[in-house]
């Protein structure tokens, strides 16, 4: 197998691991900051690593819209394109089916998308996809799915599924496994228990090298969401990594772990540090509010980042709200440096406490310190406090 | 006096200096970063001193209109507000005077802004100014002066030499030096030769730590820049520092430093780097030229800056061309990092070239190798090959 997962330890399902890819080791449970176009926004690569990142996430569909997969190619594949060295997983374009649906027309061959750029025609097929991915070098290439949108009747939902499953065989048997990476198939099926769990086996069949479960972050409730994940996780092979697409929140983040997932992406650390929203570890803070105008404190007197951490550069609220109220691009750059490294730091003391035997401790404790909202309106950081999150809830 | 400056090394009226100041010696000739509102625009205090600036300049009209100097001196001062260490020079609000001409109003007194943001009125007198600076505990104060527009004829030239010599000497009366750091006077008087003359001696009289010479950068003439220069750099006082504002390409900053200037600021780094316009050794590069698609190599090879260091986390021409194309953040972010350093650098070739005696070769050597064409137009990066910046020319 082109990516070995080895199990360190273990607190229930949950499990801390070490990813052994082509271009580095990823230790798990790990978070994949997303560089869409190639870069997490305003983030040089190497500020990235220095903030802990040891994997990325990229998109093959803007990717393959520009600079186009053959210049990619041509430069070396796209570590060398994009100057981040380590491991790289490319989405499949999958998500885009959902989010870009005005643009785009399903076929059981494949996907055919408008160009949001310039409106011309861009196939996607299985084995397309799949070559795209082998020609760029990347890490962990994904499958292409149908992503389908929330809500959606089970039938349909049905119909959609058995469609990825047969994209799903034609990627597998696509793969010539050349670039040294591994392909991760994706469960979908809406909130359906049956579908789901009839999906994980069905794709656990196809030797993938590791197995996601797609189809949330699409306006479900959390509820769904976190039961999507209760039925499907532990019907994926133990012994391959296991990604939950597009999620989270850190509270969604711990549920996930609990119950086995080894490895996260989502846009919401960087997309809210732009809008001035700042992830601390008690609760979350909005920059813009009045009254941080003269907190001399860093945002996070624990966190790492250039921001808050002590010494000569350290800032305070009061500089990033004034940087924030007054539009400033420096604002958005510190803001994402901010929250990028809290999401990193949140994985390693995950990471930390699977292998101590403390897990359920930091779940109680981040559910603790962070009851002052977060996100807003739910009780706190981590789990419901009503929820135990060792504990699969019964559905 | 507050400040101190050492001369260590002299090329004809070129000097390399040590400027030292309550925090931190400035190593001159220096280039000091814009940071309008207390940062340069999507850089961390952090990254501009690993780029190697020993100075920041900020701009105290903004800083008065947000977040109030009240907010900045009960945090603690400007140094402890923007995280930024170092020495700090503030802008008076002159240069506002003129750049704001539809939002104030000059009479003896002082100027009245009506702020560009909400409309409400700021008073700006040379007390009130001095006393700003004074409460934010910058390094270097400028005084209130009055930048006339470009053209103007030698009548009204005058008359507002008159009027911003009034305000210096109140400026220097009003002084109390309380927060160690020095108070500069600025020059002012067109492009008139016996106005530029008179006023330096005049505000040479005047006892201020350091002169600068004002009312250039605002449309003027390429040579009648350089005469101002070359007119006035001679007269003002030769143990103190001489500040050229808002100036500008690294020719006009060689020609300066050849004619005794020791301080510079111009936004022309962050701005251009914001616009796809990146300064190499060889010239600059439009870095959103298709031929840029698919070039493999660092913007410079010999530059320091996080993307063009040799090492894992490079990026290409072709890369940042993809950014500046998408039109990332990360793409201002990663040039305005290259153009400083790429300033910074150059001050520092400035002041070894001084030391060994190379300064002529230097000079000689960035008008040869950038001769493609900077700035646009005209004929390279150092001076018109027909002129000696060692010898000042005729006028």
């Amino acid at each position: 197998m082109p990516l070995q997962l080895e199990v360190l330890a273990t607190a229930g399902a949950a499990r801390r691991g070490r990813l052994v890819t082509p271009h580095g080791v990823i230790e798990t449970p790990a978070f994949m900051p997303v560089g869409t176009l190639g870069a997490v926004k305003g983030v040089h690569p190497r500020e990235l690593a220095a903030a802990g990142a040891s994997v990325m996430l990229s998109n093959l569909y803007h990717l393959a819209l520009r600079p186009g997969i053959d210049t990619i190619e041509r430069l070396g594949g796209l570590h060398a394109f994009t100057g981040w060295p380590g491991p790289i997983l490319t989405d499949s374009g999958g998500f885009q089916v959902f989010s870009l649906d005005s643009l785009r027309k399903v076929d059981d061959g494949g996907v055919t998308f408008r160009s949001h750029l310039d409106g011309s025609a861009l196939r996607f097929t299985p084995e397309g996809v799949v070559s795209f991915q082998e020609r760029m070098g990347v890490d962990i290439a994904m499958v292409l799915d149908e992503c389908p949108p929330w809500p959606i009747d089970e039938a349909r939902a049905a119909d959609s599924w058995r469609r990825t499953l047969e994209w799903a065989r034609r990627a597998r048997a696509a793969w010539t496994g050349r670039s040294g990476g591994g392909l991760f198939g994706i469960v979908q099926g809406s909130a359906f228990r049956p579908l789901r769990e009839r999906a994980a086996l069905e794709l656990a069949e196809l030797g993938f090298d590791g197995h996601a479960i797609g189809g949330v972050s699409v306006g479900e409730p959390d509820a769904d969401r976190r039961a999507v994940v209760e039925w499907t996780a532990p019907l994926l092979p133990a012994d391959r990594p296991r990604y939950l697409m597009g999620v989270g929140f850190p509270k969604d983040i711990l549920h996930a772990v609990a119950h086995g997932v080894d490895l996260f992406d989502c846009v919401l650390p960087a997309r809210n540090a732009r809008h001035g929203t700042l992830f601390t570890r008690d609760g979350v803070l909005k920059i813009k509010n009045a009254k941080h105008k003269e907190d001399p404190r860093p945002v996070d007197a624990e966190c790492g980042c250039p921001s808050c951490a002590p010494g000569p550069h350290q800032v305070s609220r009061a500089f990033l709200h004034h940087l924030t109220r007054s539009g400033e691009l420096t604002a958005a750059v510190l803001a994402t440096l901010h929250n990028l490294r809290f999401y990193l730091d949140f994985m390693a003391e995950i990471r930390q406490a699977i292998t101590l035997g403390t897990f359920t401790d930091l779940a109680d404790r981040f559910a603790t310190r962070s009851a002052g909202g977060y996100p807003p309106g739910e009780p706190g950081f981590g789990l419901p406090v009503t929820s135990n999150p060792l504990e699969p809830r019964s559905s």
